[in-house]
C-alpha cells in the first residue's frame, strides 16, 4: 500500500496516507486507534440514533494495485484465511429466472462462516499493529463469534456482549473460541452500550461495527473481490441484507474507492434489502432521513436491530449513489432460504436469504443482461430452528422398504 | 486425463484408461457405472462385514498434470467449488506443540461444511457423465447433506436415508437442499441396507461410501491438494479421523495414485485416529485383519459406525504402507475440539477434532521439525449440542457493568 506517501490535509497538516476523514463534516484525522467516531461530530449525537461522524479512511488517487486500498500492512494480518469466498455460478438460478449474468457472492465460507469475519480480520490486524490485545464488541451473534475466531487464531483476547436471545450455535462458537461471554437481559443495542462503557472503563480496541472505520474497510473487501472476479469489471447490481447499514456501507465503501483511486468511474446500484419487521433504513429513506427508534422482530436476526449503527452513512451512500431499499416479509426470507438452497447448493442464513428475497421482489425491474450480484452473508447452520420452519421432518421412521409409501 | 489411451487388461482384453481394478482379486472392469463392489468378490460378501472387492480407479503411468488423475471430465463437474480448502497455517498451535511445520488441512469450508463434498462432487460428475439423474445413499448425516447440496447445485435428485438420531442440522440441512429423507429406525448399517436395497429395486446411483468407488476417487483430491500446496512435496504425516474407512482410504489412494504415475516415490505415513467406542479397524490391526461386530457410541457421530464398510481396503492400505491406528476417548475428543478451536480459530466437528486428539496422544513420538497435517473433516456448526458440552454457557445475563463480577 502507498502506506507513508505525505499529504497535506484540509487543515493544510501534514498527514500520511491512508489518514481518517469524518463522513459527516469532513474533518481529518491520523489513522491511529484513539479515533473511532469524530470528536467533533460525536458531541452532538443523540441516545437510540445512529452513529454521528463515522470516519471514512481515505487512500491516495495513485494507486496500482488493489492492495493498495488496505489500510494495515500484511504482516499483522491474522493467520486465517478471510475473503476471495466463492463468485459462485448459479446455472439453474439463472435459467429459472432468466437472469443470464447472475452470481452469488458466498461470503458463508469464510472461517467462521459469515461475512463478519472480514471485518474482524482487519480490526485484529490493526489491534495487532498497535499492541492492543484485547478487543471488546457487542454483536447479535455473528461478529461476535467472527470476532472470536479471528482472534484466537491470532493470539488476542475477546471480550463480548451478546443479547440473551443470540441463536446457541453463535454463543456455542464463541465460548468454543474462547471469548470471555456477557449475556445481556436486553437486546443488541443494550449489548451495544455495554460494550463501549467496558472498552471506556476497561481499555481495549472495540470493533462495534461501524464505531470502528476497520469495520467498513474489512468489509469493504467484498466490494473488491467482485471486481476483480468479474475480469475488472463492475457488476450493474448488489443486493445487500441490511440490518445496521454497516454491510452496506461497507460494500459501497469499496466501490467507492475503486472509484476515487480511478481503477473505475461509476458505483454499481445497490440494492439494500430489509426485513419489514426491522426496517428502520428503509423507512428514513422515505422520510427524508429521519431514523425512528421502533421495537424490532424478525427472523433474520442478524439483521434485527432497533437503532441502525451506520444508519446516517448508509443512507448518505443510498442517497448520492442511487441505491435502493426495499423490505421483505418474514415468510418471504424463509421461503428465499429454501429456494437457494434447492436451486444452487447455498444454504444461506436467514439474513443472507434475505437479499435473495430482495431480487426476487424486483426480479420484473432487472434486465436479462445485467450482471446481479447477491450477497449471502452467513450459514444457514447457525440457525437451524429457523431453517425448519419451512421443511418438515419425517414424522415417521421407516424399518423397511416397505415403510415407504 | 489421459482418458481414452487404450490398454490392455490383465485379460488381454482392450480397455481404456481409467479403469477399474478390484482391491481384492485383480480383476479388471470398465469404468462404468453398472460396476460397483467386483461382481466376483461380491459372491462371498458376507452379513455385517466390511465390503468385499472394493473397486480401485487405476490411471496410466505418464501423465503429466495432477488434473490427469481425475476419473471424470470437468464438463460434467457440478456448479460449486469443492476442495481447495485452506491447508492452514497454525502458528499458535505450532509454537504451542513445538511442531515447527503443522498444518491444518480445513475441510469444513467446502460448500455444505464438510469433507463428503469431494465424494459428492465426484458422484454427481459420474451420475451426470451417465445421464443418472437420482442419487441414493445412507449416511450418518454429513455424507447425506453433502450430496444433497451438491445435487441441488447439479440439478439431480436425492434419495438419503438417515438413522433417526442424526443431529439435527444435518437432517436440516439436506431437507432445505430438496432431499427425499427418510429417517430409519435403526442405526446407519440398517439405513446402508435400505438403501441398498432401494436402489436395487428403483434404479438411481448409489453412493454408498467405498461402494460406489467414485467417492474414494472424489476423496482422494485432499491427497492431490497437499501435495500441490506443500509445494510439490509430501507431508511425513497425515492424521484422518476413521470411522468407516473410506475417508482413510481416499486419503492413501491420492498419495498411492501419486506414486503410481511417478509424481513421487512414497507414501506418507497416515494415522488413523478411532473413537475408543467405535474402533472396529483399530481392534483389526491388532487381530490380524478380523473385523468382528460391536455396538459403537461416541460424541463423534460422523465417525460412528458399527461395520467400516471400507475396512477391508483400509487395513490392507494400513499394513502395506506402515500407517498406525490409535483410539482416542470422546473426553480427549470434545477436549481437542476445544483446544484446537481456541489456539487456530478452527471450529471442527468432533470427528474433526478426533485427528488432532490423536496428533496430541502420539505427540511425543514426533519430530520437531516433520511435516504434519490434520485433517478436519466438518464444522462444529453442525453439532452444537456436542459442543456445548466442553464450554459452559454464561448462567446469568447481566443488565449494567456492575453485573460485571
Amino acid at each position: 500500500a502507498r502506506i507513508g506517501v505525505p499529504n497535506t490535509n484540509s487543515q493544510g497538516a501534514f498527514v500520511d496516507y491512508p489518514y481518517y476523514r469524518c463522513g459527516d463534516c469532513g474533518k481529518e484525522y491520523d489513522l491511529d486507534p484513539k479515533f473511532y467516531t469524530c470528536p467533533e461530530c460525536a458531541k452532538s449525537q443523540g441516545e437510540n440514533e445512529p452513529l454521528r461522524g463515522v470516519l471514512e479512511v481515505m487512500f491516495g488517487e495513485d494507486l496500482l494495485e488493489l492492495e493498495d486500498l488496505i489500510p494495515v500492512e500484511g504482516e499483522y494480518f491474522p493467520p486465517l484465511k478471510v475473503g476471495w469466498t466463492p463468485l459462485a455460478d448459479v446455472p439453474r438460478l439463472r435459467k429459472k429466472l432468466g437472469l443470464k449474468n447472475l452470481y452469488v457472492k458466498d461470503d458463508s465460507l469464510n472461517p467462521t462462516g459469515s461475512f463478519k469475519d472480514r471485518a474482524s480480520f482487519m480490526v485484529s490486524a490493526f489491534a495487532k499493529k498497535h499492541n492492543i490485545n484485547e478487543i471488546v464488541l457487542a454483536s447479535t451473534g455473528n461478529a461476535g463469534s467472527s470476532m472470536s475466531g479471528i482472534a484466537a487464531a491470532a493470539g488476542q483476547k475477546v471480550t463480548l456482549f451478546l443479547p440473551k436471545s443470540a441463536p446457541k450455535a453463535k454463543i456455542a462458537q464463541a465460548l468454543q473460541f474462547g471469548a470471555t461471554v456477557y449475556l445481556v437481559d436486553g437486546n443488541y443495542d443494550m449489548a451495544y452500550d455495554l460494550s463501549m462503557e467496558y472498552s471506556q472503563k476497561f481499555g481495549g480496541m472495540n470493533r462495534n461495527t461501524a464505531y470502528n472505520p476497520m469495520t467498513i474497510e474489512g468489509k469493504k473487501s467484498v466490494s473488491l473481490e467482485i471486481y476483480d472476479e468479474l475480469g475488472e469489471t463492475l457488476p450493474d447490481y448488489v443486493f445487500v441484507s441490511t440490518g445496521d447499514g454497516c454491510i452496506l456501507a461497507g460494500v459501497y465503501k469499496g466501490f467507492i474507492d475503486l472509484m476515487r483511486a480511478n481503477f473505475t468511474d461509476r458505483v454499481p446500484t445497490i440494492v439494500s434489502v430489509q426485513a419489514e419487521g426491522s426496517s428502520a433504513l428503509f423507512r428514513a429513506m422515505n422520510s427524508g432521513g429521519k431514523f425512528e427508534n421502533r421495537p424490532t422482530a424478525t427472523v433474520a436476526d442478524s439483521i434485527c436491530v432497533d437503532v441502525p449503527r451506520n444508519g446516517y452513512m448508509a443512507y448518505r451512500y443510498l442517497k448520492e449513489y442511487k441505491g435502493k431499499c426495499i423490505t421483505v416479509t418474514d415468510d418471504e426470507i424463509l421461503s428465499a432460504q429454501n429456494d437457494l438452497a434447492r436451486t444452487t447448493g447455498i444454504f444461506g442464513e436467514p439474513a443472507g436469504a434475505t437479499a435473495y428475497a430482495g431480487l426476487l421482489k424486483m426480479w420484473d425491474k432487472l434486465n436479462d443482461n445485467a450482471t446481479i450480484v447477491i450477497l449471502n452473508t452467513g450459514s444457514g447452520l447457525k440457525d437451524i430452528e429457523s431453517a425448519l420452519k419451512v421443511v418438515t421432518l419425517p414424522t415417521n421412521s421407516i424399518q423397511t422398504i416397505d415403510d415407504i409409501e
